[in-house]
């Protein structure tokens, strides 16, 4: 498999004529062959026609159709082979370790996504028996089942080229639902996207889907993407990216006649809590376990911890000379792109400037495009309460450290607190009775609360929530990461009265699916 | 207990100063004591103080403790006695049988809330345990469950003006996630509103539960409702209502700093589609249901049958001239309100003065204010679709029967819908294969769907989807009717790693709320 610069719409490839993308190697500032021809509202409209048309069908089939399709998603991914993750390395600048794990993740993530399509819980099966002699009137039989919502627009991200990008998790879940994607590759990574999007191709075609089950295009400039979201024939939309990116797609489709629902995942500081006897206790291996987190993968994770929160006194000293000693021994790391790093340098440079925040250690320097050096930086709480500015997030390895006078100042501190992916408690025994009351606050705030364990590291799982109160998302109720996300993309149908035969499968009478139900409020177990 | 023309904040009862509201009774057009004095921002805020002082307090209560609220709520109503419904009868013209039996739906309706809230079904906990030895890194102990969001603002509905009002579905459904309530009282039924509110706020005080936990403002035009959702305390809304001021709420609520979401079930002509068999073998029998249907309580139902589609031919001639008749026999019937009496006799002059509409029928005319005729047309599909005007609804028992020139065209019109609460297919045996074909388009058009059953008569169960495509609500994924409509108030939050002793009660080792969980994937059904 070469990277031939074409868009993927249904089985076809395609070169649109618009302005060309092309790929730039981050650690040398280089371009990369070859051309990605810019699609237009024409490639839009002819991805959205296919997948329209694929959508009855696709959300119809089987949950052992969908379930294969997902796996058989991954195992073109894996067939891929080294091409894969040499071309990621180029367009990203990460590692090789980590872009075999990423794709780890990626594969690991399609075939979770085809176990819980199996479970069926996702379907939400309830069942109201009818009562033909209830009194003063006889209830109807009644039987409620999600289904999918319909075509989904999907935008890839930067900081995983693999795991939220074209067979990312937005795309597994929504395939999950049953849904036909399009997903709009990010400019970052282009050849990456077309090798994934080949495989994802090849898995339509091997499990026979209808082509429109999912297209591929690329676009500089925001003209595609909003002409996606603006697309009748789409009904949702995911996006990993900036809050401004994110809050423009709310926007656009607040305002189209049918106004869509958008999982904007967004931005997030993250903020780590060093409770007193933790502090006391450990600040050393704290400070250190803070700097390994901050700086993985240059700190370009949405739940980086940008934000370190505690009060005043010798053992914040010490925890802070501890990570600046720490944070002077980390490398520097090409950032993915770099409109990245120019971002980061930018973000580093006012903290470093601000009158009010010293700096308080910085990573190695290095020579060459796009490094990411660490840095650490401390302020107080009240000029932190007091200036914006130090509320934004950076997005790579920068921390702020808040030295509050007292506990009472830490709970201001965050109840101040914008939404947030996660809040981190570090805590040791003597502390849990202020844990537990910060505990509703940061409830509030943050779809994950930690104890002792760091932000860095989202399992896919069951009980995962990757999300929050905006700005971290645009929509609190719901994750981009783990099972539930499936849920997204879903939205609950009732069948009154309904033969048999018109029933989809999981709601008849005898449970063919073998699903877990609600009767009458009651759990059924699945079988 | 009498009517004092008084808000309610917390425990106080407030005269606002504003521009008072004074209810009509619609049957004689006179103006009812007392009057009650409008809100104004002082009162939102006071609201939502108290409503956002009262949020972790009530959020935390234990299941046992919401469900008792629920339940008191329901008795106190009771308690009102004849007082409530004779006010309802003044305020809204409904007839006492129709009040005593909607006030039984609305005490059901907080019982079932409360059988929910115990079930804890709604937590949707999830646990995927620690793996300490797995490889390559070992997994943290995550746990998830749904919390409530924050203070509710409810806007009554005319319609209901108890079971969609001050206590009704959303107001039920937001207490039973843990959300305190700030309900903006209709102004068509202000004394109704202030004898539930009472029972609400007794309940308060019988449960000690904050007194925040519900207010009850009034107010004439849109500044108080306005207030009331950009008050940053407020985190989600419900609404039962017209379509542009669903939409108008919808835009203020995406306006905010913080978006929030808006529930607002809006607007529906709920299509019938009458299968050919059918129409065939008992035409008669179903048009004298249809219009059973149709002029229940005025029409002045969301989900009343306000389209009807079939094939042109001797059946559906015979269909039309059954339903006359029928409809002939209908005795005129009060109205909720001048406003909503003015804009169904635009509606119905309208459609009548329309060229390619056909009046085939009319109820019994009457003398008296805000009686309503009912009213059947006939119009040809190519009309109905080349004319939107065709395609809005007439809030109130007004029918259009759209005549297709084959069922391709049935087809045509099905697809040209907009979002709709329900679709209904009059079908027999004979019908199965067409049905069949077009149930994939109902299911993306409506959120329920009902075979040989009227739309009217909503049942309030675990299976009940009131909810659909836009504009029939705001949000597609959600019902609000039945106890899926808690949903609505959640937002899940992950805890990790946390000690035994933080963790929510729902997620503690060894089920103390006896929860049914989803462990490493597999439901676990309740204790």
């Amino acid at each position: 498999m070469q990277v031939s610069g074409h868009s993927l719409i249904g089985s076809q490839a395609v070169s649109p004529n618009g302005a060309p993308i092309r790929a730039i190697n981050p650690a040398t500032s280089t371009q990369i062959d070859p051309d990605f021809g810019g699609g237009s509202a024409n490639e839009v409209d002819r991805a959205c026609a296919l997948a329209e048309a694929a959508a009855v069908a696709f959300r119809s089939t089987s949950l052992q159709t969908r379930a294969s399709f997902l796996e058989t998603v991954a195992s073109e991914i894996e067939a891929l082979g080294d091409v894969l993750i040499e071309r990621a390395m180029l367009e990203s600048g990460l590692p090789r370790a980590r872009l075999e794990g990423e794709r780890g993740r990626t594969c690991g993530q399609l075939r979770l996504f085809a176990s819980v399509v199996r479970s069926g819980e996702w379907l939400d099966v309830r069942i109201d028996p009818a009562l033909p002699e209830r009194q003063p009137l006889p209830r109807l039989d009644l039987r409620l089942q999600n289904i999918a919502v319909g075509p989904v627009a999907v935008f890839g991200a930067s900081n995983f080229p693999l795991a939220f990008s074209v067979a990312g998790g937005d795309t597994a879940s929504a395939f999950a639902a049953g849904c036909p994607v399009v997903v709009k590759a990010h400019s970052a990574h282009p050849g990456t996207s077309e090798l994934v999007g080949r495989a994802v191709q090849a898995a339509v075609s091997k499990c026979a889907l209808p082509e429109g089950v999912f297209s591929l295009l690329f676009g500089s400039g925001n003209d595609l993407g909003t002409a996606l979201v603006k697309d009748p024939r789409i009904k949702a939309v995911g996006f990993t990216g900036s809050r401004s990116g994110g809050t423009a797609l709310m926007k656009i489709a607040q305002a189209r006649p049918q106004p869509i629902p958008v999982y904007a995942e967004m931005s997030s500081i993250n903020p780590v809590f060093l409770f007193p006897d933790a502090l006391q206790h450990r600040g050393t291996a704290l400070a250190e376990a803070f700097v390994a987190s901050l700086s993985m993968g240059a700190g370009q994770f949405c739940t980086n911890p940008g934000l370190v929160i505690a009060v005043r006194g010798a053992a914040l000293d010490g925890f802070v000379e501890a990570a600046a000693q720490a944070v002077a021994k980390v490398g520097a790391q090409t950032m993915l792109s770099p409109g990245i790093h120019a971002a980061y340098a930018d973000g580093v440079s006012a903290l470093a400037g601000h009158a009010k925040v010293r700096q308080a250690g910085k990573g190695v320097a290095a020579e060459g495009a796009c490094q990411c050096q660490a840095t650490v930086f401390v302020t107080s709480a009240s000029d932190f309460l007091s200036d914006e500015a130090l509320q934004g997030e950076v997005f790579g390895a920068a921390s702020l450290v808040v030295a509050c006078e007292d506990w009472a100042e830490v709970t201001r501190v965050a109840q101040s607190l914008e939404g947030q992916l996660t809040a981190t408690l570090l805590m040791d025994d003597g502390d849990l009775e202020k844990a537990a009351q910060l505990l509703p606050t940061l409830e509030e705030k943050a779809g994950r609360l930690l104890a002792n364990s760091w932000p860095t590291g989202v399992e896919v799982c069951h009980a995962m929530v990757h999300g929050g109160p905006f700005p971290a998302t645009s929509d609190a109720r719901t994750t981009s990461v783990g099972s539930s996300a499936i849920q997204r993309f879903l939205r609950p149908v009732c069948y009154q009265n309904l033969p048999q035969a018109l029933l989809p499968e999981s709601l008849r009478d005898g449970n063919p699916s073998g699903v877990s139900r609600l009767v009458d409020g009651k759990r059924i177990a699945q079988a």
